[in-house]
């Protein structure tokens, strides 16, 4: 397996599932080694993958790649050697390399959200908005929350970027709530902005704000659906834990000939009190 | 897991495949028990769901079901227990109750016919097709192989139904080799027919026939491929191994939290003498 370092919340957790997969896996099937390599860069990522299959007959490689453009070259020499490709979350650039592709349902994240929100509000009220980095990933968030929003009476009275980033979203929920006298509810389209949304709304006192919700399914936030947060009652997944979704699907086309050469598409179902602890995982760092 | 009883040679498949994985998935996580039923029509595994249900509580349902109309009614009923449902195959009429979809790619198991054909042949030629039972799945598999078709010069001289039976497609052969004095290949588009197929050009005595290739990844097809069979030298699988990726995922969502809802498109790569052995299964019966 080569992943991404734990650089920020969301690759700590890939690293976390990674390793909880790896001995998961050898227990069931002592017939597998599984080897686990975090790299904190694509170039260094390239490295890794040489050293990889220099140093050993790779059966199978599960990647989640730094970048698209810098890795393909490198998966498709693996690959030239006889080893099956489990590709993760973000694609290679000929994605005829991979034999496995598993990725999350951005679309599904906003969608589902939005769905929840407008039965939750009745169709109808004001709304703000943050958005994340600029990027395919914050594009459809956003695309599948405001085509669910697009068919209401629910206003969005603010739509900004705030970079994934924490602190970035408590400063932007600020200038939010100096400028609009009455919001009933916040999209976060992230559980790390999310947190920094709460404490822009704690701190102000403001008491007209129904629900303020993420999505990613982060342990906090999955924590406060478990605790039945007034505020934050779902959350929306799009897990880390996926690197398992794809050494597990790897680890049974070779140890049940099970046919796992396609493509997986994870939904992003609701995250509610009744199923919170399917998604929750209390040694998990994310 | 509620399957098809071994009524013919893909669902003899499926029993097999059912079976083996429910000991592997046993042998490899002790707190996993996997019960396999079998019904030979839909009223029958809409009681096997019932005793299934009533008899034990159910984690986890993994269905081929029978017919979509029939069986969606009570699959809803036993999600409605909590139960995690897997379909595999074909899908249910309300695709909402599923919380994991495995399918096979119809389409591309004929398009990545079509185009080996294409390349072999050197884009030129004239070629009879057989055709199934008139069902999606056979317009799907026609679809994939004539859209590759339509942009070369290879002339498909008669395309006709054998419904998917072997001793149809030996006389629809017949007469296609009575009608046509040269024919440079044949697709069968499953490999039933492929074995009425071959023995008609046997008994022919024609030898201006390049190519004789089915579909589906049959045990006496792929063993004709990993004896570099000149005629049938590749298959393109459509495996009723299938309902293993099911139970294998289903398996990783209880025992490692994978996350494992969504929708699972198996591709259809080439089965060729060099990958034979990874679709090959000696005791199955298909």
């Amino acid at each position: 397996m080569s992943i991404p370092a734990a650089t920020h919340g969301w690759t700590g957790g890939v690293v976390y599932h990674a390793e909880q997969a790896a001995s998961e896996i050898e227990a069931a099937f002592p017939n597998i080694d599984v080897v686990v390599r975090t790299s904190s860069s694509a170039t260094a990522q390239v490295s890794a993958l040489e050293d990889l299959s220099a140093s050993q007959d790779l059966a199978a490689l599960v990647i989640l790649p730094f970048t698209s453009e810098e890795l393909t070259g490198p998966v498709q020499t693996v690959k030239e050697n006889g080893t099956f490709i489990a590709v993760v979350d973000r694609g290679l650039t000929d994605p005829s390399i991979q034999d496995l592709y598993v990725a999350g349902d951005n679309i599904a994240v906003g969608a589902n959200t939005a769905e929840w929100l407008v039965e939750n509000l009745g169709g109808e009220g004001k709304i703000v908005v943050l958005r994340g980095i600029p990027t395919v990933i914050d594009d459809e968030r956003i695309q599948g929350f405001t085509e669910v929003m697009d068919g209401t009476d629910i206003e969005i009275l603010d739509i900004q970027y705030a970079n994934w980033n924490q602190d970035e979203a408590f400063r932007l929920m600020q200038d939010y709530l100096a400028k609009h006298p009455h919001i009933d509810a916040v999209w976060a389209n992230d559980d790390d902005m999310l947190l920094g949304v709460l404490e822009a709304v704690g701190e102000s006192g403001r008491t007209e704000i129904k629900y303020a919700l993420g999505g990613n399914g982060m342990k906090d936030v999955v924590e406060m659906v478990m605790a039945e947060s007034a505020m934050t009652p779902i959350s929306t997944p799009y897990p880390p834990s996926m690197i398992k979704s794809a050494i597990y699907m790897t680890a049974a086309q070779f140890m049940g000939q099970a046919p796992m050469r396609g493509s997986f598409l994870l939904d992003a179902p609701l995250i509610t009190p009744e199923n919170a602890e399917q998604f929750y995982f209390p040694d998990s760092p994310f």
